[in-house]
């Protein structure tokens, strides 16, 4: 049984065979070998494309037969592959998609300035669609990704964080690429005013959802061994919702705990991290927060043109929430 | 007496006012404090914004009122600043500007994504312009300035650096956002053709010319004690002009020198290099190199319109190469 993300792929071939033979081609440079290398090593990895194939989805589920989707597809997962070689510089990984990260394999200075190239080509090539709605919309994602990113470091540690700033900082990783990614195919086949909105609230959602389940599986997964490991968040003193949650109902000695382990890193721990979050019930909580986002994506997609494709992205808001532990 | 910079200044005061209050406003952040200290630190630390007086010179000098080379000049200061904040991560600098770096003075992982937060901030002031030509012409020095930057980096302790390669790195350093910095100064206040390609031409001579006195500077200079000190580059391992030449004309043990200094690292005899890049003459070719660029930047402003400011660009364009050592 193919995977949704899979059948979405498939529906989209065609296009994403073109998004694949864009980014090869525009990640080249005459002069430095150094960034196809390092871009390749990411590119390659095998990630699950869900961001471009969103914008050509959200294109073709208004008909749309230009070819400006796979451009903006291809911008789309420029923006991402630059935000996740800074991300691994940022966060010292050693691991990304069960692969040795580019800062491990060359060094931070090449993804520094690799990720750099990666966002100027990206914005070359979304000028290319001569769409100032389009540049609009995406360069607003673009901040608020860099903006979500500094919120989600000075918050690190920070046992004051509210749910507001966790929103925020879950909207930056995630949810505003996943928006802008639905939003833009609406706006290049020309959907009407509503239906770009519910295609951006669907992305929106859909990222939200995706990230809370993320935070969920911190602390709920069983760790799959590769990629991200259990008990990440809780190492690199993040706050998220069930732990903001369960320091909120927490007496004297919990806070005293998490005080400890997250604000002065001394997490080590795990297991009583999570027996407290499920003892307050904010793990569980977690997952329903997850469910009711997915929830709103769903409803989202009922002022979209009805059909196969429709279908499709329904079924991968269902499986974002239903990721194996 | 007055440096050319600051005559410029004098003449723009009021729309270098405003850029001033435009960059203010838009290094703001709703929801990471983090964003305007860190940015704010390196922007009030009195950098000469010779690259937003270009922008709005060269608007200027076509009797422009409108107000997007305000736009553009900010839009133009915040990539510099963003690169700096980049490169001052990727070289381990402790010094800019006379003071602290932001990456010693807060952490690597701010730099990197408060840069990251003013070109996506950069992109969309340009967006705000309505202009894709301007946007055309912006990405594409992005991708240049980074692509530089690469090159910079995988040059570096490489003896077989070529000339070709040098000026390429140049260009990404300096000269291509001074090219486009004069250039969509033009553009917006709709220059012909001709005037266009020659304020680009300008821009471009300038930023070599300055970037090659930068580079004598390392080896011909007296060092100031303030910002970049001598031998800072022979230090580096970087391939620049002086050393380039010196190395072809070298013989057995001065090339054995060279790859001890610049390929293992060990540069600690600077004395010796600066003996030999004099004797072989290099130093003084690469000043004279440095004017022949001078020049090509002047007679490109013998296209534009006449007055005291295209006056105030020549001599910018003698300043810069007459800076003090």
């Amino acid at each position: 049984m193919r995977k949704p993300h899979e059948r979405l792929a498939e529906a989209c071939a065609e296009e994403m065979a073109a998004v694949n033979a864009l980014i090869r081609a525009r990640m080249a440079s005459e002069h430095a070998p150094r960034i196809p290398e390092v871009t390749a090593h990411l590119v390659e990895a095998g990630g699950k494309r869900v961001r471009p194939l969103l914008t050509v989805a959200c294109a073709k589920l208004f008909g749309y037969d230009g070819q400006d989707h796979v451009k903006l597809a291809a911008t789309v997962e420029f923006i991402h592959t630059a935000t996740l070689l800074h991300d691994d510089v940022v966060d010292e990984s050693r691991q990304r998609r069960g692969r040795p990260t580019a800062n491990l394999l060359w060094d931070n200075q090449s993804s520094v300035l690799v990720g750099d190239y990666l966002f100027a080509r990206s914005f070359q090539l979304m000028v290319e669609t001569g769409s100032l709605r389009v540049l609009d919309i995406l360069s607003g994602a673009a901040a608020t990704i860099a903006e979500g990113e500094v919120l989600q470091l000075t918050a690190a540690r920070n046992l004051s964080t509210t749910e507001a700033t966790w929103l925020q900082i879950v909207r930056g990783k995630t949810a505003a690429l996943f928006e802008a990614a639905a939003e833009v195919g609406g706006v290049v086949a020309g959907a009407s005013e509503d239906q770009v909105r519910a295609l951006a609230e669907f992305g929106d959602a859909l990222g939200v959802s995706f990230q809370i389940v993320d935070d969920w599986l911190d602390y709920g997964g069983a760790g799959d061994g590769i990629g991200k490991n259990l008990g990440d968040d809780f190492r690199e003193g993040k706050l998220t919702l069930p732990v903001i949650r369960a320091l909120a109902r927490g007496d004297d000695a919990e806070r005293a705990f998490w005080r400890e382990a997250l604000e002065k890193g001394r997490a080590d721990d795990f297991a009583r991290a999570r027996e407290i979050v499920t003892r307050h019930g904010t793990l569980e909580e977690t997952r329903a927060e997850a469910l009711a986002w997915r929830n709103r994506a769903v409803s989202a997609l009922g002022r979209l043109p009805d059909g196969p494709l429709r279908g499709m992205l329904a079924d991968l808001a269902d499986y974002v929430v239903a990721r194996p532990a």
